[in-house]
């Protein structure tokens, strides 16, 4: 029973946009963003020396860069004399190209004549999962190419905590950093190729990670980060060259890594902020990236508070037990027929289902409850007659495709298991929302936008993550996917430098709390495992059907042992 | 017969200040310095991490370094990981070691408790002739020790033009550079030695010396310097490291050469306005630099104009048949008794002599004039009956030590070819001041301080040089010897970094005029080849003996081929 376009399913509210997929996104770059980029380049014919003027090659050039507004402008020692003698040879008719380093410019190159290629730069989303690369044309400002890879220190360990462990000194860390600086070029070179780009055109890099992929890649040790009182080893880092990390672009092309706030809050969620432009709004507008943790920002121009919690791994698809991440062959969309209980769903590729990804498993939750199979309680209700709801040895499941539908020609089912560790996970995402925004007195109807970013906000329909309560019951037209916030928000950077400043006052002004685990902070998480919740006046719009209703609460405790 | 202390000569006006000597002189930094090391150090005992502050290690460093103004602050990036495990390692006691970079701050060093040795800087007059290296406590703010060696490029060319046309290409801008580089090595590891300081505590050196010496030490292209249009690769050099020019100091030591305004105009006599603190001066002053070239600057606080011209090498002693440098063994002062024509002299270090210096050539020819030795021409007056004045096959002479008395058993004596030479050395200098405050409408008597650097200027007796016309005829308190002034200006650059902004300023603010030779200026030169002058008005205070003026006029122009 699949699903392809065209069967009536309405399309998810965030249209998905998959790491495979190298498709444009025209709504990638904000429109509020100035064209400042971070490298400027500038074609001049010089006077050439005469006996009137005794000016040095080198400050020939020089002179006229700082009268544009260039200054102060920094010189590479190493490359003085060489950067002087093709002036000369150029017979003084040159491109400089001019890099922008916060309180000064540096003179990146000189070139001979006018530019063949375009100056370009790497914004890369330095994912623990997945790394996405996009090419960005400084000069035009837009987004030439993109693409995404799986992290290569997978094989080293799936979780951030196994790779720390593996990181030890100094060995260990250079066994974490290598690997990344291959694929990163392995990739910009393939991404070049397809172009017709030289690696030397490209003259600046801007990078977001959470803080530990940020430390990996600078061979940074990480042992202090996952150990009370976890302090990274640097939350800003200096800008340095490419060839100090032995990038293969232009040796002297400027690299920006997102600084981080602390060990649970990194440069993703910083570039996050910049993509949803929050921390320029005068309405208070909160930012959720469900990764590996639920990341929370709320806040405007004034303030921003943060926090963070184990709410992820269920929702991204990682925990259950046919979970998987969004890629060909996860369901992604789910619908159920309250009548017959029968499923549609649609698969990613339109292949046959692997598993079910984070917002399949939304959808899947909130149909089952909405078509009475699951009580408020997330119990599976077994007083209902339908050939999908099985009972087993290990409690009862409900089939979402048979096996002879299946890619592995096993029945593809969600067990109580699966919907108990789910609903923990929901409810969990609900409680940092309702802690973050009580610590501020801030109502969930107050906010002007609730962006969803991270490969999971990509794909979820906020109306079925409404349904089972796990995000706030608010105008869907608040809900707005954001993509890829890491790549966006380092795109954005090296399109308009003056955002420079904006990551130095965010990551000085944001308050980040912790969790304390308290008793109200327990009710709060036991109030929210029930579908959609224990108050139901917190989710009006959610129609609670009456065989979801029907069972005694005394009972529905069951489906939460997980 | 010598001429040993307490002898009746009266001392020069200026105190012998030999480049052989190591002695400390108290004067050498000017009273309005303010100290404002181009290096700060600073102990923290910071609060370890905890719970309530996930600051990174580092950022725990640089936010209270920033907070007292050491901000921007720069980290390099290679040395991230090391200082902030240094910091963890020193349990968050240490000093921070900050460079000033103009526009921003570096941290240049994190080392674990209180620092053991002083920071240090060294100050280098990179001279033609001599290096000398001057050891700086940064934090106390005064000269440790001081001593100068050969410039090891001697055996490559005696002469500028001539290492010019050595260091062609690669290898020759390597053959130039290495000795160099060599010698800053082993001087300031033998001077850090003699102290008990480590290599390591030197976090900062500046040097001066002309364009073509900065060059060569950069190993920077000179070969555009000595032909038309006399352009160098830079006037600006960037601030670099230690480490990028193999100077065995510590690595991220900070590195400054002295700028230059032309070709023709160099970093030491840059660093020469800096030491006479002319440039912050309300009054108009005037510097004179007497080396390969006479070098001249006319201004104050509000505008500067230069000039140079080639009337030095004759007045440093290099020319003549018997001129050296002034050191061991020159005779640098000289009194004639005008009755028995027997002269007096002085040897440095009361050797036997080898040769006359400049000063003792400008005393000798003031002394002959004095004695009516010589005529207002310069010829020598044969009609005087002395056994010293003497009718050689190349024309008469004058002993000024007999056989018996000099280190090479030859008569010591000047000839009236040397005469000429000097006289048309002279009358160049006059010409040069003539010429640049005639450009700016200022009189000679406008001048509130006559500033004399460079060896010359440390050891000539004004009053025997405007008795020969050489200075003009201004009361003897204006004119200062300002001793090795490139070293000086270095070292105040290390102490006051406020001085970055004046050497800046002064580079921007000077005007560099051609000497073109035309008949105005050819008719000044001619009048000045006369003792002292043509023009007997212009030097009232000078009595011009019978004997000298007893000549008729056509005959005098014998003493001036050459």
């Amino acid at each position: 029973m699949d699903l392809s376009p065209g069967c009536g399913l309405p399309p998810p509210r965030f249209a998905p946009r998959l790491s495979t997929e190298c498709s444009m996104d025209m709504d990638f770059l904000p429109g509020w963003l100035e064209h400042r980029p971070m490298v400027e380049t500038l074609y001049l014919e010089l006077t050439p020396p005469h006996l009137g003027d005794n000016t040095g090659d080198l400050d020939r050039l020089l002179r006229p860069l700082k009268q544009k507004g260039f200054a102060p402008l920094h010189v590479h020692f190493p490359a003085l004399g060489h950067l002087a003698a093709r002036i000369r040879a150029a017979q003084y008719r040159v491109t400089a190209v001019l890099g922008f380093a916060s309180c000064h410019w540096e003179l990146i190159d000189v070139l001979p004549g006018e530019l063949r290629y375009p100056p370009l730069g790497f914004a890369v989303d330095l994912g623990t999962t997945r790394l996405a690369f996009y090419l960005i044309d400084l000069a035009r400002g837009d987004v030439v190419a993109e693409t995404s890879v799986m992290n290569p220190q997978i094989p080293l360990g799936e979780d951030i905590l196994t790779r720390i462990s593996q990181a030890r000194g100094e060995l260990g860390r250079k066994r974490l950093q290598e690997p990344l600086i291959s694929v990163f070029n392995q990739t910009m070179q393939e991404m070049l190729q397809a172009q017709g780009y030289p690696a030397s055109s490209v003259y600046a890099l801007a990078t977001a990670g959470n803080t530990t992929m940020s430390h990996f890649l600078l061979g940074l040790d990480t042992s202090n980060i996952c150990r009370e009182p976890y302090i990274p080893v640097a939350n800003r880092f200096p800008l340095f060259h490419a060839e100090q990390l032995m990038l293969n672009i232009h040796p002297r092309a400027l690299v920006h890594v997102f600084p981080n706030v602390g060990s649970y809050f990194g440069g993703d969620l910083l570039a996050g902020i910049l993509a949803s432009g929050m921390h320029r709004s005068s309405e208070i507008d909160i930012l959720v990236d469900v990764g590996t943790n639920a990341e929370v920002v709320l806040g405007n121009r004034d303030w921003l508070i943060a926090c963070a919690g184990a709410a992820g791994p269920a929702l991204e698809g990682g925990v259950v037990e046919r979970g998987m991440i969004a890629g060909p062959g996860a369901i992604d969309r789910v619908r159920i027929d309250s009548e017959s209980l029968e499923p549609a769903y649609h698969v990613i590729a339109d292949e046959k289902p692997v598993g079910i990804c984070g917002s399949g498993l939304i959808d899947l939750i909130a149909e089952m409850f909405m078509a009475g199979i699951l009580t408020i309680q997330g119990k599976i209700n077994m007083r209902l007659t339908s050939p999908r709801i099985v009972s087993t040895p290990d409690g009862p499941v409900y089939i979402l495709a048979y096996a002879d539908e299946t890619a592995d020609g096993r029945d593809l089912l969600i067990s109580g298991i699966d919907i108990g560790i789910l609903l923990k996970s929901k409810a969990a995402m609900y409680t940092i929302l309702t802690v973050i925004t009580n610590k501020v007195g801030v109502r969930f109807q107050d906010l002007e936008h609730f962006y969803v970013a991270g490969t999971f906000g990509n794909h979820i329909d906020p109306l079925m993550a409404i349904r089972i309560g796990m995000l706030p019951d608010i105008p869907l037209a608040t809900y707005h996917g954001l993509g890829n916030t890491a790549g966006r928000g380092a795109a954005m950077l090296l399109l308009d430098r003056s955002l420079l400043q904006d990551v130095e006052r965010v990551c000085s002004q944001i308050t980040y709390i912790e969790l304390n685990v308290n008793m109200e902070l327990m009710n709060e998480f036991r109030g929210a495992q029930f579908l959609p919740h224990t108050d139901p006046r917190l989710f009006p719009s959610v129609t609670i059907p009456q065989r979801a209703s029907g069972l005694e609460l005394a009972h529905g405790t069951e489906g939460l042992r997980a």
